[in-house]
């Protein structure tokens, strides 16, 4: 049995996630896999950075994409703890990513919410996983803003 | 009557594009404007960066919201030489900005082939502006590099 499953690098994005939180950020992490080994790791800077270009999905795309020298990473799976946002599904789409994998749905502004067509005919898409975890520290962060 | 109008800073984000040209990047460019300011300019440089989220939109919020040190950007103006892709108006959704005018349209990969909501309620959309010369840098770029 393989121990690097998705549950593996999931748990590595919701590393990052709560890295985010530690920092006040809303609490969303992620990681870029090549070949079943981590080359990026992100977590959302939106209020650090005041900007919003710098949510973790765009973070490790640009990481990635220099590690790997390639703008391209059909050869890659990005791991999110939450479902993209347009922005990010957009630029998915650009870099031709093999597969995302999603840890919990986003009904509000997922990408899913104006099309199942964003991404690159090529992409797969997968998710939930470890929905629970992954929605539940979006919950405390948020309930404690209250 | 006042010089700084859309044709002037379609100008400005169009000497962007220019710029791109003679990097060899697909030449699109952007500014962005608050009270009748420039405050933010940019070009594509994904080639450069190997880096797809580099899009001339993208740098230029990076840049506006550093600069006003906000991350809301809707007392400012996007003058873009190409309609935006779904990346680019899925960024602008998050920044509220104000306005985006576009200098010409682009019917393959403009996020209103998607819809014409991605972009916040309080965001007005104007264009073509400039449409000739912002189309015709394009395709000298693409027929030259075929």
């Amino acid at each position: 049995m393989n121990v690097f499953n998705d549950e593996y690098f999931m748990k590595r994005a919701l590393d990052e996630a709560y890295a985010a939180y530690e920092k006040d950020e809303v609490p969303v992490g992620a990681v870029i896999v090549h070949k079943e080994k981590i080359i990026a790791r992100g977590h959302n800077l939106s209020e650090k950075l005041i900007d919003f270009t710098a949510h973790a999905e765009m973070q490790v795309f640009t990481s990635a994409s220099n590690y790997l020298q390639n703008k391209y990473l059909n050869e890659c799976k990005l791991y999110v703890t939450l479902e993209p946002c347009i922005m990010c599904a957009g630029a998915a789409f650009w870099t031709r990513i093999g597969e995302i994998i999603y840890g919990t749905a986003d009904l509000k502004r997922g990408f899913r919410t104006v099309s199942n067509n964003l991404l690159h005919p090529s992409t797969k898409l997968k998710g939930p996983v470890l929905e629970n975890e992954c929605s539940q520290i979006l919950k405390s962060f948020f309930s404690a803003k209250r």
